[in-house]
C-alpha cells in the first residue's frame, strides 16, 4: 500500500479556449509549470478548478490529455465528484484505469443538509461501484459550496468499513475545530484549502495544501512547506494572510484567474464559463494592487 | 407561437428499480396515472425528481421511454439544467427532437450567489446554445437548493433579448414579493411550487402550479385549480396547508417519496439515490397519520 500524499498540491486552474472548451495543451502545460514551481502535485477539477461546470465526457478528456503529455499519473488528484453516482463512479474508474488512484472525492451538491447516514452511504456507494482495490480516497469537506458538512465520525465509520481506502480528507471549511477532529482520525491525510493555515496544519501533523492560490504563488507555498515559520506573524505567512483576504473580497476563481492573468501574462486565464464572469477592470487593478502590496518582498 | 402553459402540473418523483436505477416502464405508467387524475402535464427531472441527481444519459433514456410509451410529448415539461452548460444545451437539444418545446430550466447550481450577469449569461448561453426557434423556456428558482436567485430583473432582460423563448418561471422560493415582480412581467406565465399559493397566485394572474404533492393528491390540486376558492380557511386549503406544513418538517423528498408508498400501496416508491435517505418507520408512520389528520374530508 502506497503511503499517503503529502505536500503542496495546486487546485489547478482549468485554461479554456476562446469557445469557452478546455484547452488541454494548456492545462497540461500549465501542471507541469506548477511541479516545476515546487508543487508535489496538482488536483484537477475541484472548485477552482470549477469541476462541476465541465461535463464527464470533458472532464475524462482532460485528464488523459495532461497524463499523454507525460505528466505522472501519480502526481495527479483528480476530483471526480460528480452530482449523479453513476457518473462519479465512471470517473473514478477512467482514472485509476490511466494510474490515478489517489482521488479527490466531493460529495453531491445538489440536495443540502443531507444526513450522515446519507453521506456514508453516498461514500459507501462510491466504493463499491468503483470496486477497485487500489482506490485511495481524499474526501472533500467544502459545505459552503456543496452544502454538506462530511464529519470526522462519518469519515472515521467509512474507515472502519473501508480500510486502506479512506486516504485522506481534504478541508476547505477553515473551521480549525472540523480540522482537530481529523487530526486525531489514525493515518488520515488532513489537507487544507486554507494557505494561511498551512504551517499550523503541518506542526500539527497535518499533509499539506491543495491550494487555489498555488496557480500563482507556487514557489511560495513551497518555501512555506518546506521551512515550517511557526511565527504567524512571520512575513511571509502575513503576505499570504494578506493576499487571501484580498482574494476572498472578490468571488474567488475570477479573483485568481485575473492574477494569473496578470502574473504569468496571459489574458486567455480571465476566460470563465457562466455563471461566473471575469473581474471587471477596476476590481482587476486594484486587486493587482493589493496583490503587489501584500507579497512585497516575501514573494518568492 | 403556442400559448404558454397553465395548470397543475406534477413535480414527478423518480421511481427507481432495487437496483436503483431508473424504472422507465414505472415512471411512464406514473405519468399516465397523474394525467389521468386530472394533472394538466407532467414535469420530469425538476426537484422532486432529483434530476441531478441522474446522469444525461439516463435523463435522455427515461424522457424518451416516457415518451414511447404514449404521454404527449406536448404534456411534458422535462427539466433539463444541468450543472455543466454543454450537458443543459445537449439535454435541452435531445427533449425538442422528441417534441418537448417545453423546458425547465434550473441554473447550474455549484457555485453560490453568482452574480446577475452571470445568471443572465448562462441562460443566454444555453439559449444560444440550444438554437431552436420551438425552445420555450420556463425558468426555474429554487434559491435553497440551488443557491442561485434569478431576479425579474433578468428575467426582464432575457425577454428583451429573446422574445419568444422566455415562457415563465417556475418559482419554488414562495416569497411572494418575488412573485408579485414576476407577475408584473407583461405575457410571462408564473408558476410556484407552493400548493397552498395556488388560489392566491390564481387570483393575482399566475398560470399555476409545478407540485411535488401532486405526486399524492392530484385530484384535489385539480379541483383547487378549477374552483379557486377565494377564502384561504376554505376547508381544503387548510388541508393542504396542513400537509404541506408536515411534508417540511421531513427530508421533503423522502417524505412525499413514503405518502406515496402508502396512499399508492407500492413499497418501491421509498427506493431512494444517497445522499438522501428513506424515512425511518416511526417517521413515516408519524408522517402518514398527519396526513390522514389534514386531509380528512377534503381529499378528492
Amino acid at each position: 500500500m502506497q503511503d499517503p500524499l503529502g505536500g503542496v498540491f495546486a487546485a489547478v486552474m482549468t485554461p479554456l479556449r476562446e469557445d469557452l472548451t478546455v484547452d488541454t495543451d494548456h492545462l497540461a502545460a500549465h501542471c507541469r509549470t506548477l511541479l516545476n514551481e515546487g508543487c508535489h502535485g496538482v488536483s484537477l477539477f475541484g472548485t477552482t478548478g470549477e469541476g462541476p461546470a465541465f461535463t464527464a465526457e470533458e472532464r475524462m478528456t482532460a485528464l488523459e490529455a495532461v497524463i499523454g503529455d507525460g505528466v505522472a499519473a501519480q502526481s495527479i488528484l483528480p476530483g471526480t465528484g460528480c452530482v449523479a453516482l453513476p457518473d462519479t463512479i465512471r470517473l473514478t474508474r477512467h482514472a485509476i484505469g490511466l494510474g490515478c488512484t489517489n482521488i479527490l472525492l466531493m460529495p453531491p451538491f445538489f440536495f443540502k443538509e443531507p444526513t450522515d447516514e446519507g453521506v456514508f452511504a453516498h461514500y459507501k456507494s462510491v466504493i463499491e461501484g468503483v470496486n477497485n482495490a487500489n482506490l485511495r480516497i481524499y474526501i472533500y469537506n467544502f459545505p459552503a459550496v456543496t452544502g454538506v458538512w462530511i464529519r470526522p465520525h462519518v469519515v472515521e465509520r467509512l474507515i472502519a468499513k473501508f480500510p486502506g481506502t479512506i486516504a485522506g480528507v481534504k478541508d476547505s471549511s477553515g473551521d480549525w475545530d472540523y480540522v482537530d477532529a481529523l487530526l486525531a482520525i489514525p493515518g488520515l491525510a488532513v489537507f487544507s484549502g486554507w494557505e494561511a493555515l498551512l504551517p499550523r496544519l503541518l506542526a500539527a501533523g497535518g499533509a499539506g495544501n491543495i491550494s487555489g492560490l498555488a496557480n500563482v504563488i507556487a514557489p511560495t507555498l513551497r518555501h512555506v512547506y518546506d521551512t515550517r515559520p511557526a511565527d504567524p506573524d512571520h512575513p511571509v505567512m502575513q503576505g499570504i494572510t494578506g493576499l487571501v483576504a484580498a482574494v476572498v473580497e472578490n468571488p474567488v476563481i475570477p479573483a485568481i484567474r485575473a492574477l494569473a492573468a496578470n502574473l504569468r501574462n496571459d489574458p486567455s486565464w480571465r476566460r470563465i464559463r457562466p455563471p461566473l464572469c471575469a473581474l471587471d477592470s477596476t476590481t482587476e487593478i486594484a486587486l493587482l494592487a493589493a496583490f503587489e502590496e501584500t507579497m512585497d518582498g516575501v514573494r518568492i
